[in-house]
């Protein structure tokens, strides 16, 4: 009987909430009506006090559901876990999500033990504890009430993290930033499902083509890296370590109990592993949202075009600092950009259309730049609250998917610029508020670069066509012999 | 007769706008706009095709306005400017901004230095030209029509940029952050006022309490290094320097037809004039905004207090990467926050309050932390999204002034949490997205700290308050000398 993977927790056929509140704002009363507003199959609410809670009813005990449940979330006292864990397990549940907290992070490892040892030997997967579950579009277990805290749109970044509150307040963030998820695993203690499996799951997920995680420590080091390696040459992996200095491994230690190593260590081990490392809480998304969408560099020559001449000179000081290069561009590409650009602006590497620039003057200056050998990655900086620029230029951006290089945009400003940011985003190409920004997500492109040469294919997309057409493949290679074996049976 | 100071620029009795404009869409419009929602002398549209734009009556030439101007700002083509500006010198107003473009930074070196000819001697001051002019509460020069780049609330930061896309598009940005603006100047290419005589103007202004400022080149480095170090004991200054690498050197060249020189110079020279360096733009107003709200850092020691665990240690690795201190906590400060915290967190730096805290538990730990004399900064990181916080934390960190101590505030997340956020900035409290930015600004105040340490007194407000009193002294004094002297004639 091989263990259920981790599918249960976001396609269950039914859910069961233990702890299911009457109250509002209590967290079992956001958890159901987050449950309701997502997972579409049936709900059953526990609590021996109720009959029903908001339009659904509940039972007193998991065992009492007249239907199998595949899914338990526990969201009750630590002291009452155990209790209606055996419960779960009376009820044949595939999977568990363990959200209350009180275990080996407070220092209470005998109890977080027991847990253990009471699932042990069942074919029952368990999350948690001290988590917040999980969250895709038909699956949200999280006890944030949807005013408090966003949700993200459907995307290709999956996101795992130990922390849950470091978790949803990124999640929260990166919605109103207009940033996509595909799954989110927030996985606490991991007394069963931890980090490695998850990374293995997320490294196999058709949806996800980047994955994001913060951690504070990692199970088993070299498992780590041997996972990790099998994942990167296909797909990106941004980290987020916590706990890097002396004072941060030692407030590790009151947070999870465990204890986190040095820096160097795990740098070393996320290069070994090819995983990028992000250095800070906004790089996490910035690098992965670049990851997802675009185009690994090889050798990191970018070109910047911008209609404020100042972007250009802060973009050239901060790609150079990053180690990226800013080539000449080519002959050809100088004369193609003199014939759009005004006698006075002068046709180099940051290209500076003046102030002046309408969304044409952009496609042109774009569509020669692309075309230029020397050039394999493009940072675009419209400034589009100029009187010349208008919603044109979203267009003209959407569209440089075609050239197939890689290009990230910079749009600084507030209501309508941000207007305009989201809605390009939205189109796929990655859109930060300040250039330095924009040139780090270049520079991560690049670094996976390195991660991927030579010998594997250029774009994340390439790969998922790959596979989905060897999926494809070997689905009619099955279908195939079925019918034959069909044919000689007959 | 001396020369007017930049006053005139600011709150001049009349303006005349040459170049104004019937159509919208066009520069010359909603410049009018722009200073009809602003200014509230008279205005003095100049259009010789004209009669009536927006309500006012038009004028073929500045010389036949029939009252007095002040200033005159300038938005027509480069080759008609000289004409302009003869005419503006007959009519004597006293100062004029030249937003038009097209002179040193396009190589048009001789046109920009007849303009300089036709104002020498003059008692006339010339802001420009290619510049963007000034914003303050009353005037508004900037062509940018308001619904596609916001202007700030009145605020503390004066900021002076060589690049006016750069500076607006900054100011869009941070007015969507809630950051507020005493005075906003662009000087382009500064044939007359140029950056060092702005730097002395705010150092003088009350309403200024931190400088900003967007350099690519400088006039006269020993002479900046002078004004600077005069200035920065009392008032803090950030800079943000462009063109530091050669490449982004070459771009100054073609974006101003000036040579900037290696980065290291400049750093040392801000160094030496206690200028607080921004390395991004992001850091520019991050800066900004603490050192004009907040005591400096005397020794950089701070104590961070969240609810979400994960951060705080982000947090102390920030901190600690900063070259920041985060002491160890006093025996008395544990023993109160024992009394606060539930028995199972730990009462250690970073504090965490558990993710069940309310804000009645973030006042109690706030008071604590804040009166231990280890501790000189305070770090707080509330995630509002958890189901315990309300609005009331809002009300808690805006009273933690009280203590005397440097507050700053990480708010990580969408909607909700920004409109809170929004809320505690207006109260004086920079508020940051990420742990890492919040962590950085302390940063900042630790450098300042090193600035202005030893003899100067701690805060950017008993510095404006000594000041006021200084001058109300003064006031009185004359005002005495002046009834004695009448006495002496009757």
């Amino acid at each position: 009987m091989p263990a259920h993977d981790l599918d249960v927790f976001f396609t269950p056929a039914s859910v069961a909430l233990i702890g299911a509140s009457r109250t509002p704002g209590k967290i079992g009363y956001s958890m159901l009506e987050n449950l309701k507003k997502s997972f579409s199959g049936p709900i059953y609410p526990i609590n021996p006090e109720a009959t029903e809670i908001a339009g659904l009813s509940t039972f007193p005990s998991i065992t009492n559901v007249p239907a199998s449940v595949d899914l338990a979330i526990i969201a009750v006292k630590a002291e009452i876990v155990p209790i209606v864990l055996n419960e779960c397990i009376k009820k044949k549940v595939k999977a568990i999500i363990v959200i209350s907290a009180g275990f080996s992070e407070i220092g209470n490892k005998k109890d977080e033990e027991e847990l253990q040892k009471l699932i042990k030997g069942k074919n029952i997967r368990l999350l948690g504890p001290n988590c917040l579950g999980v969250f895709t579009k038909g699956m949200d277990t999280l006890f944030f009430p949807r005013d408090k805290l966003k949700r993200p749109p459907e995307g290709q970044i999956g996101f795992l993290t130990q922390s849950g509150a470091v978790g949803a307040t990124i999640i929260d963030l990166i919605s109103f930033e207009g940033v996509g998820i595909s799954k989110f695993i927030s996985y606490g203690n991991a007394i069963d499902v931890n980090e490695l499996e998850i990374l293995g799951y997320l490294g196999k997920d058709m949806a996800t083509r980047a994955i994001a995680m913060y951690i504070e420590t990692i199970h088993d080091g070299p498992e780590f890296i041997k996972i990790s390696s099998k994942i990167t040459p296909n797909k990106p992996i941004v980290a987020l370590k916590a706990g890097k200095t002396e004072k941060g491994a030692e407030a590790v230690l009151s947070h999870t109990g465990r204890l986190a190593g040095p820096a160097q260590v795990y740098s070393a081990a996320f290069r070994q592993a090819g995983i990028i490392e992000a250095q800070t809480t906004q790089d996490l998304f910035d690098f992965a949202k670049a990851l997802s969408s675009q185009p690994p560099l090889r050798n990191g020559r970018v070109a910047v075009i911008t209609n404020g001449g100042g972007f250009g000179i802060l973009s050239a000081d901060a790609a150079i600092m990053a180690g990226l290069e800013l080539p000449e561009l080519s002959n050809e590409t100088i004369k193609t950009l003199k014939n759009v650009l005004p006698e006075y602006a002068v046709p180099k590497n940051p290209v500076d259309l003046t102030g002046d620039a309408n969304a044409e003057r952009y496609e042109a200056a774009l569509k020669a730049v692309a075309n230029d050998k020397n050039i394999e990655g493009i940072l675009v900086i419209p400034l589009v609250q100029t009187p010349e620029l208008d919603e044109k230029i979203v267009d003209v951006l959407r569209d440089a998917k075609i050239y197939g290089k890689s290009v990230v945009a910079c749009m600084m400003g507030g209501e309508y610029t941000i207007k305009h940011a989201r809605r390009l985003e939205s189109f796929g190409i990655p859109v930060y508020d300040t250039p330095e920004r924009a040139v780090k997500a270049l520079a991560a492109l690049r670094d996976y670069g390195g991660v991927i040469a030579p010998s594997a294919p250029a774009a994340p997309e390439e790969i998922v066509v790959r596979k989905a057409k060897k999926l494809l493949a070997k689905k009619a290679k099955k279908a195939a012999k079925r019918r034959k074996s069909h044919k000689g049976r007959r």
